[in-house]
């Protein structure tokens, strides 16, 4: 890891080209920052703002080290990159973040493991490997509960809901009988999110506390200021730091939280994201420096740009056919809107987002 | 001209591939669309961020026209563009702003005669065709004044300033005794620009009058709030708004102006420039939506954005060598750097500019 920034006209490896890689791409541009990304279909949103694409399997490591020896830095605009593909291309040129992040982040039961030996608090769960296994942890972590398969989750993928022991079996079969882990359900007041980031010389930012609202298993919106106590705000960014510092993470982590408690709140972890996150979107609008901008930073050595929000700001994710209604959004006072430039709009499918911003509170 | 917009996944195509093409491609991908570069050079900032490009002379016009068939609008990021590529590129795609604009913006002599007509202050001016003419003229523009080439003139260059008579030949031979104005210098308090934007359908809205501080006859800083009365803010915003009314205009429109007369304020238009302008840059930081986005939405037909300000902003150029401390400006507080990609700093080159916000007085 060397302490020398990369310079205004170096590139950027990105490993990934949705619409997170897109958004870092514009980021990086504002930089005098070239992007070059790798993907594995030639159709994704965010070769269309970088400087060069490769299109090449995940798998095909020749593909990823001849990608990365044409970069200066690698980075991932998602966390279930192949081991073998980092490893290939970490040969060729400095990752960021680090292998452990993603490590840790790829698999659920790590994770929770990783998260509750730092002293922080998640969710009861329990190892599955097998149909006995769960219908033996189903005493200790109580219905309901939630099977989710160890890796590739995302957006309530992966998924199962057991209320009772006689839907152990049906549960098993509907994530495809892979090793899981059964979380026990939190009862909780609001879903938080904290988006920070962490330089390579170890500096970390937060920028402030995030309340999600999640709909059909898909995030909806992500508000600021999030309706809690300052106290608990400056508790749970303190646990994302402790995350990141565990880590060695360098680039944007973010960490979904439950406030929990009632009159006593307190704050148990839900999952770890070793990437700029949908719940910091609105940071492009009601921040001078976004996640985008702060991740690209942060691979690069650059100084950390300020996370100080100048607007309160609620973003809302556009799925699937929501973004048909782009004209009416344009049109209203006090929203930018944000369009990833997919071409087909599957139901389920993220195709934007709009942030609404306001004077602070 | 059609009422329908573009929709998302459209493409852009953009005459010039600098700094302004570049930001104005980073703007349109916030929006779900993508752009195609036209330029003559082959390394130009703009390519990094688009999803094509193309490398021809403007004067080719096999190449503009195929260019043109390619996209589904065209518009420049730069006001000296030929008129036959201009009419070449209008007879493959819709071409936003007018030819009118730019006729008017190109010529000098054009432009003050138009702006005159509206009723509007310009500074005292003559036109120049020989080196008679120029004598002559000195006798009812009186010296100090400045002998301007009537087109291809920017940032100072193309100006020779005249304080005796006896000095009208060697400035005659200076700009190359092209045609010419003679234009009287305006004592002035304070030089101001409004940045403004029409759309398609007739619409028009102003950003915040900006105060501009030239150092050698290049853009220094730009901030914003000016300091000048309300009535007269409404005043430049009013003249901007009947110069885009007369031109027609679609996209963003700058006009430059003077404020003189010490108590008694008054306005004296300077220059006008039909596009995104070095002066309306601190709008990416301290306004929602920013002069290139907006001008992408003008364009393209869709509802104009909010040019609403959120934040008190300085935004200053880096000229040459100075953009080699981005290190320096990357880590102070409540400011953005925007660096264009350049591989070459040559002295009076534009290659970059920092924005500096505070919270709004």
């Amino acid at each position: 890891m060397t302490d020398v920034p990369l310079p205004p006209g170096s590139t950027i490896g990105i490993l990934g080209g949705g619409q997170l890689g897109r958004m870092l791409s514009a980021a990086a541009s504002r930089l005098g920052l070239k992007t070059h990304i790798y993907n594995d279909t030639p159709d994704a949103p965010a070769f269309h703002v970088a400087a060069k694409g490769s299109v090449g399997d995940y798998d095909d490591l020749d593909a990823v080290a001849s990608f990365a020896r044409q970069v200066d830095a690698v980075t991932c605009e998602f966390e279930n990159v192949p081991a073998a593909a980092l490893e290939a291309a970490g040969a060729e040129a400095p990752v960021f973040p680090p292998v452990k992040s993603f490590e840790v982040a790829q698999d659920r039961l790590t994770e929770k493991d990783f998260v509750s030996a730092l002293g922080i608090a998640v969710a009861p769960y329990a190892a599955i490997d097998t149909l006995a296994d769960l219908k033996e942890s189903i005493l200790r972590v109580p219905p309901p509960c939630l099977l989710k398969t160890r890796r590739f989750g995302y957006d309530g993928k992966g998924q199962a809901r057991i209320h009772t022991l006689c839907e152990a079996e049906s549960a098993w079969e509907s994530i495809g009988e892979a090793p899981a882990i059964l979380e026990g359900m939190v009862a909780f007041e609001r879903e938080l999110s904290v988006v920070t980031v962490r330089g390579r010389d170890g500096t970390v930012r937060f920028y402030d506390v995030v309340e999600n609202v999640h709909k059909d298993g898909i995030l909806d919106t992500s508000a600021v200021p999030a309706k809690i106590p300052s106290a608990l705000e400056t508790e749970a960014q303190a646990i994302a730091g402790k995350i990141a510092e565990a880590l060695g993470h360098v680039g944007v982590l973010t960490v979904e939280m439950f406030q929990t408690g009632g009159d006593k709140p307190g704050l148990t972890v839900n999952e770890i994201a070793p990437r700029v996150h949908n719940s910091g979107h609105w940071t492009q609008d009601a921040c001078l420096v976004s996640q985008f901008e702060n991740h690209v930073r942060a691979i690069c050595g650059w100084p950390l740009g300020d996370v100080a929000r100048h607007s309160d700001a609620v973003m809302t994710n556009l799925i699937g056919s929501e973004a048909d209604d782009w004209r009416r959004y344009a049109a209203e006072p006090g929203t930018a809107v944000h369009l990833y430039g997919k071409a087909e709009a599957r139901p389920g499918r993220k195709m934007g987002h709009i942030n609404r911003i306001s004077p602070k509170t």
